[in-house]
């Protein structure tokens, strides 16, 4: 018979295969946070020879991908990106894949892939993509729009602490031709206090100087279009993203802003409550959070 | 304060805000399968015009990016893939990612989609990706070798019956000019033994004479690298998998074999024990299956 | 050797065996809802002759049993009872068995049964328990207060729903002789205005005058010992527990009350905000709920 | 209008509400065990006076508890328990509950603890039962006859272990006149040999010639009706268990058997294949586990 496969179709029990498939379904009415993390990027930032301690483009290709998701899956409302790493929150009241956990992870970090290895030329015209980068990712719910800000909060603390601690290192490596165990042996146990003077004293560096994306990461987010956007938001710095030029290289300090575009790239605190009081509509929520 | 963040990092509850990360490992002892599933696709291939109703090119591509995961994910012993879906099987006592859901079923796709966008130029060098594809995935545990085979038979027997319906329905449109509602119509409700009458009788086309590979699919595996191997599969049609040349063009009736070469890209029938009892060391069990 | 056991327990891996125990914990600052139901309670209440449409003796049993819950498990704020079934709702925060779902519900269900059997003398001095019952039960969270009350209005809609389906029911049954499918046949796709309607008219019924705990089932939680409580809540029958004097039987229009004492059985409507704006301390929460 | 419901009705969303409800089906194809535990037994057996280091009548009514719940919960083809702890087994393919966690765990531990009550005077004439006892339960899938024995070994081991200890520890108290800290101080690292020598040479006492319930628990299971029953396991203490008489009272050294009875409680080991190669029908698989 065709394809020799008539008995075997018998025997078939596809009711029975697939009984074995589970429910992971996300509880209703919560935040969830979809979190991917770049595998191996130790070994990926060094193959591609990534600036140290922070590679502008390589950052903004990230931003790139990540304002992408935004564009491509429409339950995303914001999401916040530091390193190789970028937190994407969809709607509380979300039913993209009626919140099958394995299938919004998966998704999310297929595309954000796909779109990483597209746009690569884009940010490094000048070097070849070496291997394929891959990113892990897992999924959070949180039940309230103050823990989910909590989330938030941590993330951004991690940013800053990670950063403080890179720019000491490699100045350390760079500056002083320390070898990097001789510069993590110096490091350790210091405080924040003792890292930014070393960074005044040794280097020269004020460490609030440095690019506002390395000292507190990349967020983005759909702006709804008033018509008499006087954007609020004081010491923030915003790339608006224009689907034609999503090279993101325009960037001014004063929080400049293209009215009639949507998906907008910042650097600013969101631990404090002024970003999201001047920006309710995102959680699109009344309840007094702070 | 630097970053002005002093306060806030107090205020940062890290344990709390973990706290919420869920559980989500693997049974032990079990197999796992990944399984992952072109998102869109039937846009995707209409807006890159594969060919209907089986694009050999497209299907290379996704064999090619199967073998690069089998290379990759070293816990990975088998796979089974069909137009734009593929099975991954880990081994029964892996413990990649701790046997953690979201990270294994999200570095797999991720890997997969980052390795399709790499390889597309080298499958279609005429056509460009005109955007980027996306895939989503599950992932199942199956308790038993028996049932995974009953998983993997299910697969295939898939495979077959879209197949067939597809030729059918392509060749009433090709070339009896039906529009596609038409030719749905017409295939409503027949069984196997018409649509292959239909084939025979109206269009000259002997079902058993398709390319193998739409009829039945594609597996890669790990061979072991026996000395004497005279490779016992009947009716198989195998393409060894070289590093350096990854086209898999090389093709013969009658599997022929490098035997210093490790994945092997095969189209046979997985449903009946012939392949299984040929390649014990996949499954590595010595328990009778069948 | 001791046991004979000394090869063997060189032989057991108590990793591996536990490693298959999996995690089930709640998510964290969501209620935790258990709703215990009685398994075949349809033949346990034929057996024991209750009383029908509402066995008033076992109705006091299953709230007798629901306080002691209370006052076992701490965390237990809340408890919401009708015919066979209970649901005790747990405090957000709550700890209990680090919010493992498996031993919530168990133990919860255990303590439950126990003392069923236990007070069943107490309710039922005259009739031998004939065989000991059983509980299943399960957990739900609830990410928010607003949508923990939609539970409780459910469950109590649920309540009136069934009590005057089972009035009709019983009344067609007892008084018109009706066999029991008969009275089903009769009753099929009657709306409530009709069945309040034949209440009244076939059997001279006000349905609002029936008892207050058929009609609106039971609920019973911590009171906090405000000195000067003059208790608010309008049409509420209430009944104080003591730990002394169990059986329950001081019952009173009009919400009298014995302040000094702590957990609390009332029938009224909760609805309504009413309810929960008179007890505000019952979830401890000052947001605008309704 | 009736109850005053009307316009509440309208409000309830039962779809949104059971929407929380989460699935927490178990893998198909898995062995199930329910483990329960008593609650803060430690209290419990003092309050209740019960012999050290083993109360015999206690673990009869735990045994005869056990025995019920295997005629009342059909699927539940093997039981081992020890102290206040017993694992029931359900069959690989048992449909109980349609294989939810919580209903599973909830129904069994609610049945036990009601039995218990239930049977307690029978087994304890002269004390009374002084407050309801409680368990808890967790319940764990195992994939395969082999991995399922590897988990009854291990509480066999356990009970071994820690009746040699408590053994040791009641000497030590009860004939030496020490503190329970004391004998707790004493016997903090010792190994098995040296536990058995302390008995020996101290107390004159064959670790080996105690009770054999004490040192290797209790199991039960069905009994095939086998015609020509010549019970073949060699060491057995059987007691067979009669509907009518579930006292139990019944035992004999060399495996006297009641053949038309069902439920039979046995005391031996089940770490080595004897006893699973004599009952084959257990766990009905013809693989070779050993």
């Amino acid at each position: 018979e065709v394809g020799g496969f008539t008995e075997d179709v018998e025997k078939i029990k596809p009711e029975f295969v697939r009984s074995f498939q589970f429910e992971n379904k996300l509880m209703p009415s919560t935040w969830i946070v979809i979190r991917i993390d770049g595998c191996h990027f130790h070994r990926f930032s060094e193959v591609h020879e990534f600036e140290k301690p922070n590679d502008k483009q390589a950052l903004n290709l990230m931003n790139s991908c990540a304002v992408a998701v935004l564009e491509e899956i429409q339950d995303i409302i914001f999401t916040y990106g530091v390193s190789d790493e970028y937190s994407f929150v969809l709607k509380k009241d979300s039913q993209f894949y009626q919140r099958r956990a394995s299938e919004i992870v998966s998704v999310t970090v297929s595309f954000f892939s796909s779109m990483y290895v597209m746009k690569w030329k884009e940010f490094f015209p000048q070097k070849e993509l070496k291997y394929p980068p891959s990113f892990d990712g897992r999924v959070v719910c949180y039940p309230s729009s103050k823990i989910l800000l909590d989330y938030l909060a941590w993330r951004q603390v991690d940013c800053h602490i990670n950063n403080q601690y890179n720019t000491c290192f490699w100045m350390l490596v760079k500056k002083k031709g320390k070898s990097k165990s001789e510069a993590q042996h110096y490091l350790k146990g210091t405080q924040a206090k003792e890292k930014n003077e070393l960074l005044t004293k040794e280097f020269g560096i004020d460490y609030n100087e440095l690019e506002i994306m390395f000292r507190q990461g990349s967020l983005a987010f759909w702006l709804k279009e008033d018509k008499n956007m006087t954007h609020e938001s004081k010491g923030c710095v915003q790339n608006s993203h224009k689907k034609e030029d999503k090279n993101m290289t325009h960037e001014s300090k004063g929080c400049v802003q293209n009215s009639h575009k949507k998906v907008i790239v910042e650097h600013c605190d969101i631990i404090k409550p002024n970003f999201w009081e001047a920006h309710p509509s995102i959680l699109d929520e009344n309840l007094p959070i702070f």
